[in-house]
This record gives C-alpha cells, sequence and structure tokens, in this order.
C-alpha cells in the first residue's frame, strides 16, 4: 500500500527513471512483501536552483543524489524499514547505478483508515 | 486546516484542475467541517515517465489516476476520514468526471502544534 | 535531518528561491540545532492553476504564498516547532521579503528509525 514521491535532478533518461521506479517497488516486494502491482510512485525533476542538499553526517552526496519519501501502513516494524533501506541501495546501484551515498530516504507512517486505494473507500480501515 | 498534495497525468485542461481543487475543497467542507476559504492545496503534473501505478487490490486503475495526499489534524476520526474518502469520489465522479478506480487518496495526521499558518505563529498549539 | 519540501507559484528569480532555502536552513539551524550542512530541500514552483489557497484565519494571503512542509524526528517538542516557525518568519521576511502572512508551514513527524540519509542504512535508528 505504499506510495512514494522521488525527487530528484532533472536531465536523467527516461530508462533511469523507469528502473528508480523498478527498483523502488522491487525493494517494496521483497522487505514490506506488498502485494503483486502494488506500485504507486511519481517521481519531480527539479532544476539546480530548485534542488538543494548538503554533506551533513559525513557523507559525500553529489548532484545525482535522489530523495525518495515512502509512506507505508504504521503497523512496519523497524526491522522492516531497515530491510527496505538496504535493499533499496543494493538494487539502485545495480541499477541505474546509484551511489549508496546519493540515496536519501525517508518513512512515514499512517494508520490503515487512512487509506481509499479507489472507490472512495477505507479499504484496510 | 488540511493541506493536500495532488498529482496526475500532465495534459488535462485547466478546468479539469479546477475541478479537482473544488471537489476537494468541498468534501473537506462537508466531511471535516473545515471553515470557510480554508483551501490549501498544490497539484503537481508528471509526464507518462514520472507517473507509476498498478492495479494491485483489484482495481482497473487508468492513465487518469488521481493521487491525493492529505494533511489533517491528528484529532480527526476514522469515521471523518471514511466520509471524506467517500465525498471525494462522489464530487470528483460529477465533476470533472473522475471514475472513483482512479482515487488514490491517502491522509497524514499531524497535531495541532505543527502548523503555522501565517505570521510565523503557531495558531492552534 | 530535516528534509523539506516547498511550493510557490512559479516565476520567482533564481536567487529569491535561493534565499528561502538560505532561510530555512538557517531557521533549522537556529531552533532546531542540526548539524552543520545539514540542508535537505526541494522547490516545486505551480502555475497559477496548480496553486490554491484560502483566506482562512483572517489572514490576507496573496500570490507569493510559500508553502513549506519539514520532515523532522518526532523527538521535536512544541516549543522547538514554534521557535522554528518564528524564525523562519523573520528571516524569510528579511530576505527574499516574504510577507508574514504568506508563510504557511507544516511539519510532520517521523520516528528515528524512518530515516536512512546514505549508504541504504538507518543512521539514527
Amino acid at each position: 500500500m505504499p506510495i512514494s514521491q522521488i525527487s530528484l535532478r532533472t536531465g536523467k533518461p527516461d530508462a533511469y527513471r523507469q528502473a528508480i521506479f523498478d527498483g523502488l517497488y522491487r525493494a517494496l516486494r521483497d522487505a514490506l512483501d506488498v502485494p503483486d502491482d502494488d506500485q504507486f510512485m511519481t517521481i519531480t525533476e527539479h532544476d539546480a536552483a530548485n534542488f538543494r542538499y548538503g554533506n551533513a553526517f559525513g557523507i559525500a552526496r553529489s548532484d545525482d543524489l535522489v530523495y525518495i519519501r515512502i509512506i507505508v501502513f504504521d503497523t512496519r516494524t523497524a526491522e522492516q524499514k531497515k530491510a527496505l533501506f538496504r535493499r533499496l541501495a543494493e538494487l539502485l546501484s545495480e541499477r541505474p547505478g546509484i551511489r549508496p551515498e546519493d540515496l536519501f530516504v525517508n518513512v512515514l507512517d499512517a494508520p490503515k483508515e487512512n487509506w481509499s486505494v479507489g472507490y472512495g473507500l477505507a479499504q484496510f480501515a
């Protein structure tokens, strides 16, 4: 049920961005065991002037930095989130080739009553 | 006090997008009883390569899918959220004519101390 | 560790938008005591048809309204958030000159296990 927002600098080819979607979906399958075709994600591209990052926490980030914000059920455990971060770094470093330094992931938790995946129903409440 | 982010595919006319704003505002008035002119919303349009959705949970979605993320006070009840989803589907299917299958809504809860609606004050804390 | 999303109308010069980044970073330093170079922020610009605001709560907002959404550790106190809102309004009114009426800020809280700032690790869990 996760829904994800991805932000990166403008200019990467379509295939690069599709590989991010594919890797994120695969990581969600592997780490959170989401159902088949549970992929709900958008990418927003930003010009240099609209994209800021720092090197805090001793990590040398680059213009290839990718921000990923994922909203999940609040029933997910710390272990599941840890597995998700790890798997995401593995998969995205393989394809499209994102340096592990350039992956900034943030998870938000929402209770089951907070989701409507169609028809105006609260399917999981 | 809700603030909403709407994501959809690029290409819908202005009037279509205004109807989404109008319907969302009306649904918030009806379901959450928000004050007059409490409408704070943005739309982001995405090219095909930046917009991904699946058919999970047995729902046949289309390229007209609309993602709506709404942040509300954490005092809202499950009943209110249910009413919001239902009203939103009703109103947006009337105008601009969004299929109920194509409405994906997610709510996030934030305590009253987390809001500043102007002047740098925490008006509701 | 905060990550922020800023939304405003299209058309402000680069320097204006850089001043928003600078002011937000400075406010986070001052109010939340975040580490050096802990700046993770994006701006999304919206055409008029994709940007809606109202005058609820007796505040006369304008087209220069700026929405700022900030995700922080859930250990932040109400006092810290209050200080953040106040400092943000001060700094952004100095530079780039945003009216305090035109600042709409929303904070979301996420536990330490929800963050990966690089390498696929949950650095703060």
